[in-house]
């Protein structure tokens, strides 16, 4: 019976390839035979300080309710993000991280014979999220690594619904400004949903739009934010979308009605309240950068500009030799070739120790190489 | 603008009914001007006894890793879940709770012009999922409150490729046994997907079936299982599917990357490991049945026949009021008038204590009726 079910999946499913997970570090470990400790991964943008002391309070506070299921509506976090943001709770759409809202978004208003538009070199999970409903994805040539808004204006027909466009851009940190994203959305049609993804704004600056000063204009914008890069909770999973009431109300018709679990709501709270924990994230990162584009200068490499944490290089030659000899050195960075950029190597700004490592074993391998 | 995305939403979507929540303890302590300890709440068949002691310290080793994505993989706990069960790690999906497996086999499986079986009475979700991705779901007539698996059978057509049943049944408590089950089986086409959802297994005693053992003859079979009931993490969402290789493959196509958080797969492998703290839980839950049958059959009421932690209590009679005046004694149940039984409630067993309180409440309630 192999493959029958395959063959009996929808067809957009049909053509999904099965998730590759990247190198654990206890798996990479296991194969050095090395300590976990001694092992630097800077391959998934995460915070390296990670979360805020005030999280793991929240959490052991929280662990005696879990026999109980989660609040279903996310009453206090949306509160707490409402106030901050000046927006109502009914504009706030919870998922389980801001993935779940991608296919949300993808699962509500895409089909076959509908298209959704986003960029070349942009993240992975608006193709694969458009691809698994069926529908047809328009990927805009890229313009110097970013998005050509333009390009993808153009690329908008009667059958578009969705556009997915990400400010800074990963994996290449690319942004556009505050003037190209109000010119932009004002050309796009009304009825094309604008998602805005801004997982990284918290690093950025401010020559960047913040995406909610817009929202009061263009009630088909969705900018979604995230708690697992600046806030540092990636694992416990809690992303936001906040946009018109209209369509937070679909997102809230079609997400499981418990998607987002208790910890990750007291966890979002309690991150949301340290704001020194924050600020030290970020300052953390703008040394970062500077101590790795210095690095990465001194080896004579190419940086692509990046306002989030983490920086793409340019080997302009094959990375993949690069990036082996780095993991056999204990050093994990990512991989761009399943984005089309096989040149290309992205490394999360990681603490002054780790990204000290990361150069050190980059010269080690550049020299060797 | 109102109202535009619902329409610009795919058709399955704009019959969906934004999810409504069940009444929160801190909402009714605060309607009723109660301290939130002394609210009962015997509404969503949680484990009365919470999490055994070893989930709080697996939590709160891992707090500090939080900033981590989760193992996309789930590696370590389907490890522990295959040499449990004597399967494949391959074989076996996890999901955000098992909520998002039955998701995940609608997306993978269904579509418009297809079809999905179950049966009236059933879990909420199997139409729900159903209709989100558009494909017809056919309600097959319970029988005693019960599914009635030869008239299943006979509802499926050459469009049906997902049919959902459900061992012990939620919301009315009723199972087949072990030939029945053997039976209808053998009777499925192979084409058609079998989600036996067995939340409750763990309560039920040996004359059910247990899915699992049937596995190695039916490649069509998925058995669900979750953490939610009798390992009490149902704040945490954690659930698996067991199944043929073919069809956990096709499901780990679709799932999120990161759709199980850090902390609910470390939790559920310290709930594996307690084995006393579940064989408590089901001590407590089957005293509770026979306190709670006691009691009501003192009141004079009938029960729907359970092997689940709950029971289903049939007041001839619209039972509204009743709920609502549980309510007002800071008593919460769940109302099945969403289910299309209008005269029952469904009471999840507690403590002792709990179990006490809710036959007092009632006791007052009928006699004031």
């Amino acid at each position: 019976m192999s493959g029958d079910f395959l063959r009996l999946a929808v067809a957009g499913v049909q053509k999904l390839a099965p998730y590759q997970p990247g190198t654990p570090v206890s798996e990479l470990a296991r194969e050095l035979g090395l300590h976990e400790s001694s092992i630097v991964k800077l391959a998934s943008n995460e915070n390296p300080l990670g979360p805020s002391a005030k999280v793991a309070q929240a959490i052991s506070a929280a662990a005696a309710e879990l026999s109980r299921y989660p609040d279903g509506s996310g009453f206090a976090l949306k509160q707490v993000l409402a106030a901050r943001y000046q927006v109502s709770p009914l504009q706030i759409t919870l998922g389980n991280g801001s993935n779940d809202l991608l296919e949300l978004v993808a699962r509500a208003f895409l089909a076959p014979s509908l298209n959704a538009v986003f960029s070349e070199y942009a993240f992975a999970v608006y193709p694969l999220s458009t691809q698994a409903v069926g529908a047809e994805g328009r990927m805009v040539a890229a313009r110097d690594y970013g998005h050509d808004l333009p390009a993808m204006l153009a690329a908008i027909d009667a059958q578009t619904r969705v556009l997915f466009i990400a400010n800074p851009n990963n994996p290449t940190g690319t942004w556009f400004n505050r003037a190209a994203l109000e010119d932009f959305l004002n050309q796009v049609p009304p009825s094309v949903l604008v998602v805005l993804d801004e997982a990284y704004i918290e690093y950025a600056d401010h020559e960047l739009a913040d995406g909610l000063e817009r929202l009061a204009h263009h009630p088909n914008l969705l900018v979604l934010r995230t708690f697992s890069k600046a806030f540092g909770l990636a694992g416990l999973r809690i992303g936001y979308g906040i946009s018109s009431v209209d369509i937070a109300d679909v997102l809230n018709r079609v997400r499981a009605p418990f998607n987002v679990n208790t910890l990750a709501q007291v966890a979002a709270i309690a991150a949301l309240d340290d704001s020194a924990h924050l600020q030290r994230s970020i300052e953390t990162n703008a040394q970062g950068m500077r101590q790795l584009k210095a690095g990465l200068n001194q080896l004579g490499l190419t940086t692509l500009p990046s306002k989030a944490n983490f920086i793409t290089i340019d080997f302009a030659r094959e990375a993949a030799p690069i990036d082996r000899a780095l993991l056999q050195r204990g050093v994990i960075v990512r991989s761009l070739a399943a984005y089309g950029m096989p040149h290309f190597l992205r490394v999360s700004i990681g603490t002054p120790a780790e990204n000290a490592r990361f150069l050190e074993a980059l010269g080690e391998v550049l020299a060797h190489a």
